[in-house]
């Protein structure tokens, strides 16, 4: 048997060795805090299970459309009109059994062998392993350390592109920096993608996970929804995580060959989970409230606590439920050199568990600042607090 | 906005313009006879469903692990084994969010760019399609019409062999034929592919919906379990269809790989579905088996209807849903040519719409004999008879 050459270029998201090592940690008798994951210990709100129960017992349960049910498609451009101001209809949009497969279906769909797609890293390592698995060429771009924030660093993004620049992928409210662009950094993005003809794959998985202020969306900007595909997804918003439901939005020609993919690939997504999407965004929305809350919460107590541990330097985002604490003091002074080894000492001395830097993308030439990503999605208030109080003994001792 | 070059090779499911003509057709106040679909207008068996609903209410709603989650990889391996005669174990499965997945990532995890894959034609036509999709070669081979049934043409398969060829589709219990190997076929083919040391997709779709005798496995002959990655699905012996789940089953070195597309492509799919698939292969099972009764008796009388239609010769399959009843007699007599124009003529005249040979896979030289192709699992029984009796009339007008 031999298998496929292109796999040598296929990623993964190795953060989930970092689950298995917690895993491994708890099967061992040990208390862990677990910072490392993206997914959430929230419960879907009752009314959109209920959604679903009602849909699966009034047989909702045969195939539907590849594009997904007309309704749920109508709702969301609606919806994504309100929060937007966008002009989209549901010829705009394509269910997607989660929010990853726009990835992989966006590069099928836009990209050629050879063409250069920028990219952001530190960023989520599914954008480079698809880059890579499909035949393109990988380009990191940055984010500069500001004063209360990352900036998307334009000048380098600017510096990068040549004429095989095809295609460039945006993550505004970052995985896993927090990073958010200002409605000028994002104008200016703009600029740049306009004038030299990209295209775009707009990740928006956090548009909706807020705490204060209003989200943007590079989309929206004049001359930009024409050049754009929107990852959306009902995962965060919605506690919905393992349900596996998204939507690809975008051009119509472009929803069209996705919609052709998702013949291709898997016929539709599941039929009555749709139905609970609309309730999801139709009906009472305090479960979607109070999620952010709890979130919110959470952030404050995990960002005050970092904050205060010596040789930790954590922003505090609006958005997203990542924090990327600035550790190279701490490094420094407790005498790590290694991301790894530092990951290891912390969960076994202390328990807590978290990713770094390593986890999203090959370093870059040049990096001298270290850092880590604590997700709070997935760890209550309580143990937050008991996990870093534990982190900052360790580290202060 | 440039699309990708690639896409001048995708292929789709053409039968989805066929419901699309149906839906039309309906709408404009018109009665339809539905045997164009593979999809099923019977219900999900309820303690399927029951499962599901309990699954939500206990928080199966985050992610799970990409493999699948490790209770349902080691009931369907003991399933499997049971029916089959192997030895996975869980091991060697990666769930899917449906069947098809497995065709993809098949390509995506065993083919190099100019690989040439014999697959079947007729057939469905989503193996072309990626096979064309992923830089491949697609290399038809087809079936006899022998005295009783359809018999893959092994003797043309060994002539089709070059040195480039890597892969092979095996669709035994065949869509759109019926077709159906004997043991003493399977093994011959078994032989072929040893010999010339292919690495088999083995889809096994309709595997369980059988009305007599029992289903052999490709894969588990002596020799094949090591080059063979069975596509295995909940939709059609439970009714499942729009649930999307499903498993690629294999050595551990090829689901390894799988579940890293799993990964990339939709992290995993839906968490609480997968207890419903445990319920559905652990529980009562009489709701799959009322389901194949309830096939049976829709197969007994389509084909005895479209028996007594003159020109019409159609064999009766032992398993699968699919009838391909042989109309060249009928579409001479009738001066039809041409495969649309007659498929658009009984839908115009009778309201009974199906599929035609054109619909699964490019027509190959040579071909004198035509046919169509019957879905009975959408319609029921007196829709059944209403409808081939008023194409009985027509065709005999």
């Amino acid at each position: 048997m031999e298998l496929a050459r292109r796999l040598s270029k296929l990623g993964t998201e190795t953060a989930f060795a970092v689950s298995a090592e917690a895993a491994k940690h708890v099967a061992e008798g040990n208390t862990v805090y677990p910072f490392h994951l993206g997914d959430m210990n929230i419960k879907t709100p009752d009314n959109i299970i209920e959604a679903a129960v009602e849909a699966m017992k009034q047989g909702k349960t045969g195939y539907c459309a590849n594009y997904g049910i007309a309704q749920l498609r109508e709702i969301l451009a609606e919806d994504i009109n309100r929060s937007h101001g966008t002009n989209y209809t549901m010829e705009n949009i394509a269910i997607q059994p989660g929010g990853k497969p726009t990835i992989s279906k966006f590069f099928m769909a836009m990209m050629n062998a050879g063409d250069e797609v920028l990219y952001p890293n530190p960023g989520y390592p599914i954008y480079e392993s698809q880059i890579e698995f499909q035949g393109g060429t990988a380009v990191p771009y940055s984010y500069l350390q500001g004063e209360k924030n990352f900036i998307i660093d334009i000048d380098a993004i600017k510096k990068s592109i040549t004429p095989r620049t095809k295609l460039i992928v945006v993550n505004d409210l970052q995985n896993p920096m927090g990073a958010e662009a200002s409605l000028d950094e994002l104008q200016a993005l703009a600029d740049v993608i306009i004038k030299h003809d990209l295209f775009v794959l707009c990740d928006e998985a956090y548009f909706d996970i807020r705490y204060e202020g209003k989200s943007n969306s590079l989309a929206a900007l004049r001359g930009m929804a024409e050049r754009s595909l929107v990852l959306y997804t009902f995962s965060k918003k919605f506690a919905m995580t393992g349900w596996r439901l998204g939507a690809s939005i975008g051009p119509k020609e472009v929803i069209d060959v996705i919609a052709k993919l998702n013949v291709n690939d898997e016929s539709c997504s599941n039929h009555f989970i749709q139905y609970a999407a609309i309730e999801a965004l139709t009906g009472d929305q305090s479960g979607s409230e109070k999620i952010v809350a709890t979130l919110k919460e959470r952030r404050d107590i995990t960002v005050s606590i970092l904050n205060s541990i010596e040789g930790v330097k954590c922003f505090k985002p609006n958005a997203t439920f990542y924090l990327f604490p600035n550790v190279t003091e701490l490094m420094k002074r407790k005498g790590f050199d290694d991301y790894e080894k530092l990951r290891k000492a912390v969960l076994q001395e202390t328990g807590v568990s978290f990713c770094t830097r390593r986890h999203f993308g090959r370093p870059l030439p040049g990096e001298t600042q270290r850092y880590i990503r604590f997700a709070y999605s997935g760890i209550d208030v309580d143990d937050i607090e008991k996990g870093l109080n534990k982190f900052k003994k360790w580290a202060e001792a």
